[in-house]
């Protein structure tokens, strides 16, 4: 059988994968960016795809069985290009380092460690006791408010519990939020979230319902003294109103790792490109990363695991794990 | 009965006290840069002072009955210099806001978000998912190494637990370490939690027997991949040993709050001064802020409370609180 790996991995993954499934399985590798009669040639051929893109410019794939992405979003899947006899398949794993970053962003946002080196590292003894200067804050007796809690906010939320703050959430499933969150609520109570809290963690996916839901309006809410981290996707906050609220400061901050304009995905490491039409660089109360917050070593450890799983499955006629669509079944809505 | 403020003070904490305490009490303000004379004449009538310092410079404190540091560290008051009739007496109150500060320092030296917003912020799309870039560690899976085990390493590693770490702890009494270490043990055995641990949090107070116990060999043990912090005492870790091992990289990376060089108490916020006779300054495997680990608003709001609270005591004729020293006693040893 054979598996086409077409990004997302290296030499070591590879090996490792190679480890992980039955020698009958044959491993071949290309790129988006490959040649179209390569591609046209190697997925004629292939069984399974790991591939986190497809759409009507990739060529047919007769004997597909299984589209497995090697995350969890699946928004660069086009599934009306997708064969009906492919069944396609997510995985996690990500969320460990996403709640790390949140943890952080949220520290910071309190701490400003940046800010104090800074200082010192001119020669500034600006902060801290002998001088008696500008204090920091503490993430305790905070509230922190998630739009989402599904793994990545359940597994952040988690991790902020000993730090003494109160957990709020607004999601279209509250009834499941569970004890963890202190106070949950649907989306139509959104904006009494937005006001009683001093972090907002997005971290729902992007649907109908939640593209451009924190707009202008709501961005107020959260105010001067706010602070929003964004780990899911970007326009679900609108870009616009993102960019001019953090200007004014009727935001006060903003953690951003998810974006609304991304390179090709063809383009190698350190490509330039500006990840928004807004200049978010030459503000001074943003982080922003390029969509790294889960993006560490160990997840492609666990990923991969995933993946050999996923494809022995399929190999031995198995049930497929987090399936979004099964083999002649319909996309995900 | 006379109080007088000498340092950690603003015009809104001795408005607080004066909410806290009785009505009995005047409140004088002065500081350690006043006029010889004055401070005498206000010294000669204090019952109780709020200072960390204390010293040959000190004018004679006839009536005083408590030195009231507003801190918990005591190794700038010269206890031989201290009254016989005084007691002195310190608070704590810091451990939230310094296991936040250390939290944050282990979680920034996996992840770099500094850096990766760098990256970004220059229009290069260099980390994260898109382009396959450099992946970023994670705490999770990690051994995090305490020296001391007290109230700042105890809080420190409640709020490390749920990320997956592994605590170690090195201490004089290991068998009081509790359930929280995974590993502890006494300072013959600093050695092995060097060399095992990922991250290495100074946490022990300063005495003959810790001071410089952080040697170049020992650096050397945490090795290049790993990282330090120090929110104890700066000479806790030898100075040029720090600076060499950071410099050469036989030491990964250090987050240093607490130092060697301090300015002056009576100078203002923003006084130039380094913290080190080595320019730590010039190196990016540094992260260095002024003492403020703990330095928070909040930290006040308790400190004062606390503060209030024994001179309640004095007043009333009850047993002090935190008693460093007690009136007629000797000094902590």
């Amino acid at each position: 059988m054979q598996v086409l790996l077409l990004d997302s991995y290296d030499a070591a993954r590879v090996e490792r994968l190679r480890g992980l499934i039955d020698p009958s399985w044959s491993i071949a590798t290309s790129s988006h960016g490959a040649p179209e009669d390569e591609l046209h040639a190697l997925l004629a051929n292939a069984e399974a795809v790991v591939t986190q893109y497809w759409g009507e410019r990739t060529p047919p794939a007769p004997v597909l069985s299984l589209i497995q992405l090697p995350g969890a979003g699946f928004d660069a899947i086009d599934f009306a290009c997708v064969p009906a006899h492919s069944a396609v398949c997510n995985v996690f794993e990500h969320e460990i380092g996403i709640a790390e970053y949140v943890t952080l962003a949220l520290l910071e946002s309190e701490i400003r460690a940046t800010e104090m080196d800074h200082h010192l590292r001119a020669g500034r003894w600006q902060d801290g006791f002998v001088t008696g200067a500008p204090f920091h804050g503490e993430l305790h007796g905070k509230r922190v408010g998630f739009l989402g809690f599904g793994h990545i906010a359940r597994a952040t939320a988690l991790r902020m519990k000993p730090f003494g703050v109160e957990i709020w959430t607004r999601t279209r499933t509250p009834e499941q939020a569970g004890p963890l969150a202190g106070n949950a609520g649907g989306l139509e109570a959104l904006d009494t979230m937005l006001e009683a809290c001093h972090h907002i963690v997005v971290a729902c996916p992007l649907t109908s319902e939640t593209r451009g839901i924190l707009d202008a309006r709501r961005l107020a809410l959260i105010g001067p003294e706010g602070v929003l981290v964004n780990v899911a996707r970007g326009p679900i906050v609108d870009e616009a109103a993102l960019f001019e609220a953090l200007s004014s400061r009727t935001l006060g901050r903003a953690v951003i790792d998810t974006w609304y304009r991304y390179p090709d995905p063809t383009a190698g490491p350190g490509v330039e490109r500006r990840p928004s039409r807004f200049p978010f660089h030459e503000l001074d109360n943003v982080v922003m990363t390029s969509h790294a917050s889960g993006w560490t070593d160990a997840l492609f450890e666990r990923r991969y695991r995933m993946i050999a799983e996923n494809l022995e499955r399929l190999r031995t006629g198995r049930e497929l794990t987090h399936v979004l669509k099964p083999p002649g079944g319909s996309a995900p809505h």
